[in-house]
């Protein structure tokens, strides 16, 4: 089962010649959640063999135009390859009005459904069985969601040869799989441990870009086991920072550490940078497991068992 | 004194992983003139180390997406960094309502003129004193326009030994320069030919995309020295060209010959070539010198001295 973010752009509003703007690709189980297009987000989704039909749903976390303007061309290339599924977007409501008046001249060839974001920026914006995603707010000059993708809790797996030594039944298996104890015929007491496999643990991963530092994210996030924060300027820059709604990597370390998150991925550099390790050195001081984004690089969220 | 044309983009509505879409830069003696600007131009500019503020004019031959979604993101850039001076736009009309729209969200900081085709799609629409630009309709689906970029004739230069020799004034200069003979003081005529050098010979570039086959579109572009015309497709599907209003590798070659260019660069190839090879072979069957383009390929036109 895989779960993993596919980073296809690393640049803050500026692109450089080697950096495009905003776009994460998150593959839950082969089923594909965009996150943020910026300008060139279906050339790097090619570059990177992605499949366009398999990405259904889009979220945009705020309308600056390095996290959206690579929807036009996306969407225009979807239509032209024939698509048919509804595409769900999650956004800030004026976008459905930029996408409505674009595409009004030549109008697209499947459904595109609007989900805006929660009026108090926060709350449940998608579910499946599989998975929720929540949109919070974030901290930055316009209107600016951050989402955590988790996995829901999986049923442990019942161990085959004990359906046939107890004779069990659908009832008590599907007790036994919510986490039941069984009794059997002599009315002994099985414990569920015995019966079952542990599943694995739910996975998550939270997204936080553009935002100032903003501790109060944390409680929404906590415990997360992949963060990606915006890290548009290094230490020598906080104040720039400050002004203008985006994070340090020092900042972007600090909410990853009081988040207890396991592993920290920051990117959104601004365009003066042209060496990158300092951005990691400075975050590394506050949360090890700290890294800078690498464009069309696949980070995965291994399966770890829960603890028997 | 340069005139050369970058091409930045070279795929059809379709980029794939390696081909982004149309957009050229034409370089006149340091002014810089981008023709169309398809999704991911800014990247590219950046790619290959163009000014952004040299950019004053920038001409959309028609309102496909490929080429035009780039302009978002390119005059958002303009704007971050700082720019003051106006950008005139030469479009369809649609385009101003397309960008005021967007930029309604976010104002830019300086100014952009719109100039729109000529009603009847035919005529001048840019003149200073060293270029003159026509634009000229094409047949397409939509309403599109094609461009030629013509250095104006320049003075033949005088000799500066000749004027110390026959004491030239200011007018005498201004009217040798002009190509007239000189009477000097002895009533003896002194052929221009002798007083001056001449002046290079005026170069010429015809942009011509999207566009099914026309022969109507010679007349305006004879003699032109470096045709690009769009090329989607070979002849293997040429069918397909004729019903999606393009024009195949042959077809672009016949009209590089009809107009008597001496070479001819063509692209916007469909995505499903994988190979381009064989529209450069298609295209030298009817026009010797054809070539596919290739992006961040500068491609000059050298001077040449007028016949003496």
């Amino acid at each position: 089962m895989n779960f993993s973010v596919t980073v296809l752009g690393s640049s803050s509003a500026l692109p450089t010649s080697s950096r495009f703007p905003t776009a994460h690709l998150l593959n839950v189980n082969e089923r594909f959640f965009l996150i943020d297009c910026g300008e060139g987000t279906q050339i790097q989704l090619r570059k990177h063999k992605a499949r366009f039909s398999k990405i259904n749903h889009i979220f945009i976390s705020h309308l600056h135009g390095d996290h959206y303007y690579g929807l036009f061309g996306l969407l225009s290339s979807f239509s032209l390859l024939g698509r048919k599924n509804s595409l769900h977007i999650y956004s800030h409501p004026d976008l459905k009005d930029i996408l409505n008046f674009q595409f009004k001249y030549y109008p697209l060839e499947f459904e595109t459904v609007f989900h805006f974001h929660p009026e108090e920026m926060c709350g449940i914006i998608y579910e499946d069985k599989e998975l929720i995603v929540k949109a919070f707010k974030l901290k930055h000059r316009i209107p600016s969601c951050g989402f955590v993708f988790a996995e829901k809790q999986k049923q442990r797996n019942l161990k085959k040869d004990m359906i046939q030594y107890y004779r069990l039944n659908i009832k008590d298996i599907l007790s036994i799989k919510m986490g039941e104890d069984y009794v059997d015929e002599d009315g002994k007491m099985i414990p569920n441990k015995v019966l079952t496999f542990p599943a694995p643990m739910p996975r998550s991963y939270a997204f936080c870009s553009d935002t100032a530092f903003d501790p109060s994210i944390v409680e929404i996030i906590k415990n997360v086991d992949l963060i990606y924060h915006e890290s548009t300027f290094a230490e020598d820059m906080k104040q720039r920072a400050y002004e203008t709604g985006h994070s340090t990597a020092r900042q972007a370390a600090g909410i990853a550490k009081l988040a207890s998150a396991k592993k920290l991925l920051i990117g959104h550099f601004s365009a003066r940078y042209k060496d990158l390790a300092i951005f990691e050195t400075e975050a590394r001081q506050i949360f090890e497991n700290s890294h800078i984004v690498n464009e069309g690089e696949t980070y995965f969220i291994e399966n770890k068992l829960e603890k028997l």
